[in-house]
């Protein structure tokens, strides 16, 4: 789906064009920059994560139906409010409210993301390919828990939730056993098909 | 065609850039972009009906000539104005006359969708595939005539022409026959194919 | 080339960000951004006939080599370029010099398509399909002469250079027996495929 | 990979929308401006470069993996940093923070690049195809070694390092015969693999 591409690019560009540029040429000028900048790292790996496990998925899907276009136009409506929120934690610093805003719109998109796997499963059988790669879909829920809780911690301190959602990505920039296991999937499709 | 989705991709995010980041941390400072939230919310599910009946519509049709392009143009021309508009409701509020040029914008645009699909049917022939699925248009013409009734209704209360803009994309939200048509359509192509 | 559907979505899409909105309800307060929206409407008519030309020189192109890369990168720099001189239309009004470097820009991007051509055909082949459906190229030297011709002519009147480039908009809109020998061609090997 | 193209398509656009447009009717109002034309040409062609060889790279690989998507994602980083390094150029002149800041952009993103070789040459064997064609990788750590030495350069002298970063610009405009030979081993693919 070009369109997921197309979305996410911009998100990811667009949060660029918030940050201010320093005036003057000294390095210090760069400072005020700086908190936004780690925000935009921070959102920028977490669209990543979305990004490539939606690529996977996609890849090993046969059939996209109607409702799986909504549960990805879903998705992709909350990634799409993830510039709004770090220009507000680029603007307000860290405190409690922007940065449970952010942990709203990530659980928010996680959902989305449960939701597009489950439609994609639905459609090709319990018995299918992609439903013996997605798994048990732990990982989906632990990430949805964390993004969750990382909006009431946010008021007690918005460093609890930061250290949280950091969490989540390392959750899943840790090799992935079941990505292995597509491969092996799809080698062996590969081994198939021509003859 | 990449260039619709790229467009609407485009259409969708830069609405979120003219979102106003509240300055302060409070939850009341969020208040203002509220009404610009909704009628980005409301614009992107009606940017969203666009493209899931655009993309099932293509996905049927086997051909693309020069004058389906330019429909297609006219189509996009209008929805890339859509982002003005939302700004101007943005900024005016919920008042007649930005209300009417959304159904002006969304009028135009259903046209340019009414006449690609004349011109997908046109180049395949009336007992074409894509003329079967799409059947008797009923629900483009009354998308069509809703948002052209808004135009005028803005004028007596914004809040009718809402409402009917509202109504149009329950109509589409409400699971469509015709898709479910198409997919058997589709099945029965893939079952035919292989041998 | 997906880059090349990317930069025209978004070239089409920066444009409307200059539509300044109108902070009062009335309908005149939409006359300033009246010739900003003319100048954006001529704009996306002659991307529009970029992009479709480019569309289908392509689908008929077997190989696309470095060389047809950068010439198409060429292309694309002065495309990107329209959405600054479309501002400064807006800004500066219907005046010389901005309706003059909006020649500038469009015999620039004129020439990169002919560039395009020329490497695409170079790589085939004289005895090629492409070269054959593009034939004696007229169109594409009338239309590099009438946006060269642009240039002096906005300095004498620019309602003169305009008129030259609605002239140009006018050659490509209307219908081309080139296209219809090309699908032509499109048929016959469609029916020279399948056995 | 359509998120690649999406994300120069908009690195190379929004450089555009920071163009500061004349007011008034004068050629000398654009003055202002040049430096940042300057700078804006410069890092199209450097854009441009990535493009050409990520294009080729990945028409030549087989297999792309979750470590070489995430390579990938790390080379897209550093370019959507190219537009806010221009933006500071254009505020600040050629100066040497702004200059140096735009090599540790480059520097890292090169190094991308040649993670990113690395991990599609892993995945697929030294014996691959992919290996045969980017063969010594010599021109990748010559970019990389001048980008780098384009940083300590800035201090002494800016224009010492925009030499610098046009030398790396030479040495990839310059035709290559790594292309051919890729183009040759592409066609005797294409006479094999009919039969």
């Amino acid at each position: 789906m070009a369109l997921t591409d197309g979305v996410l690019a911009i998100a990811i560009t667009i949060m660029v064009l918030d940050l201010r540029v320093p005036a003057s040429r000294d390095w210090q000028a760069i400072r005020p920059a700086i908190p936004l900048l780690a925000a935009y790292g921070l959102a920028y790996i977490n669209i990543g994560i979305f990004w490539t496990n939606h690529h996977h998925m996609l890849a090993t899907a046969n059939r996209v139906n109607g409702r799986a276009l909504w549960a990805n136009l879903f998705l992709l409506f909350w990634l799409t409010l993830m510039p709004f929120v770090i220009r507000w934690i680029g603007l307000a610093g860290v405190t409690s409210q922007p940065v449970a805003a952010y942990g709203v719109v990530t659980v928010l998109a996680a959902s989305g993301y449960i939701w597009l796997e489950r439609e994609l499963i639905l459609a090709e059988g319990t018995e299918s390919r992609i439903r013996a790669v997605v798994g048990s879909r732990r990982k989906e829920w632990v990430s949805f828990a964390l993004y969750g809780l990382g909006v009431p911690a946010a008021f007690f301190s918005p460093w609890i939730a930061i250290v949280l959602y950091i969490g989540v990505s390392c959750v899943w920039l840790i090799p992935d056993r079941r990505f292995e296991r597509w491969h092996s999937l799809q080698q062996s499709d590969a081994n198939a098909a021509p003859p």
